[in-house]
């Protein structure tokens, strides 16, 4: 992995928010070159100076715009909040032709976001497909991640569950989530989007009725190559 | 909860099948009285038998029709294939007034059971909403634990996640988890039953992805009085 991942490089649209610049962080720590995009290119290289400054310089990581940060990658990630979701694919949908494409929306909305209530193309990632066009690698992942304990070292108690239009898709994310430290499975189609989506919404219930913060999910039972 | 056990009757609509045998045995075990349903009274009558032969008649297992369970029990649990619900409802819909009813129907479409396909109401706890009314009070739960773990003793390495149609339904199906040996966590309304229901299409892809048999979940850093 460690010779692959120095030639490859992640955007990380939405960069500057918490989720994006955990992600970011543990990306460019395992080697990747990583891009901050953001609708400001500003934010985006005040968010990469300040993850540089938590690797200490070691690493690669650039702010520009989501459309620059998307058209100079190989992977692109999407880390925006829901309502921003449209938006920013229709912007960079241009880009991304040919490039795996990893989405982390959870479509939450305020104020009950303890209740699962998904837009009508089933989840946010069947949103992007609907976007992105049926022939899109799509997949979505890392959806019930605490941001504070990506931006932390310490070992990260919550599976990563990956779906996605293909097993090749979902293979090349599952690299990224062993890569970012974190256990993860593949969880089948796109269409089982709506569980990990969902299961966001459940968490949140969990900490609010068993007063956590962190709440998280493992995968029992079975063995990948991590565990 | 063993005073109150003693006083309370659980009809298992569908306990012929492997699931509702598991649950029945489990409680049956626990105190409680179980009134096993089917179509056929005589199945019924043998599978009681069964379970009675594996708890060594220490407890009291009665088999009989749908409808004659459901009007005897003060707790319905409905286990019937996905086909079935529907019919099975609205022939038990007159019994259930009053009463909690608790679903653990997942909604899988053959062939492609790995694959989350909802029925049009949302989740089949949402459909069985639907059929009962808007008063009825409507658990959903126990739809990611493997039967075979249930006819067993050993610790089942799975949680429950339970969602309903109000938080003191929960709680009541929250004492069944418990007396079933399980561990269970409040995870929302109703509609969030969608992502439990459709987890069980996600750990059956695990199950083909990963060489297991008995994939499941646990929700960490999280603590609830059974953690």
């Amino acid at each position: 992995m460690a010779d692959e991942s120095l030639l490859l490089t992640i955007a990380v649209l939405g960069g500057t928010g918490k989720e994006g610049k955990g992600l970011a962080y543990r990306w460019a720590k395992a080697g990747y070159r990583v891009l901050i995009g953001s609708r400001s290119s500003e934010r985006a290289v005040k968010a990469a100076g300040e993850i540089m400054q938590l690797l200490e310089g070691s690493s690669s990581v650039v702010g520009t715009s989501n459309f620059e940060a998307a058209q100079q990658a190989d992977i692109v990630v999407l880390t925006v909040p829901y309502p921003a979701h449209r938006e920013t694919l229709e912007g960079v949908k241009a880009a991304l032709q040919g490039k795996l494409f990893v989405d982390v929306t959870v479509p939450l909305v305020p104020p009950k976001v303890s209740k699962v209530q998904m837009p009508p193309a089933g989840s946010a990632a069947q949103e992007a497909q609907e976007i992105l066009g049926a022939e899109a690698e799509i997949v979505a992942a890392f959806q019930n991640i605490s941001h504070e304990l990506l931006l932390g070292d310490d070992e990260v108690e919550c599976d990563v569950l990956v779906t996605g239009t293909s097993k090749k898709a979902r293979a090349e994310a599952l690299t990224l989530v062993e890569a970012a430290g974190l256990r993860g499975w593949d969880a089948g189609p796109i269409e089982n989007s709506v569980v990990v989506e969902g299961l966001t919404s459940v968490l949140i219930n969990i900490n609010r009725q068993y007063g956590s913060t962190h709440a998280g999910i493992r995968i029992t039972g079975a063995k990948n190559k991590q565990a």
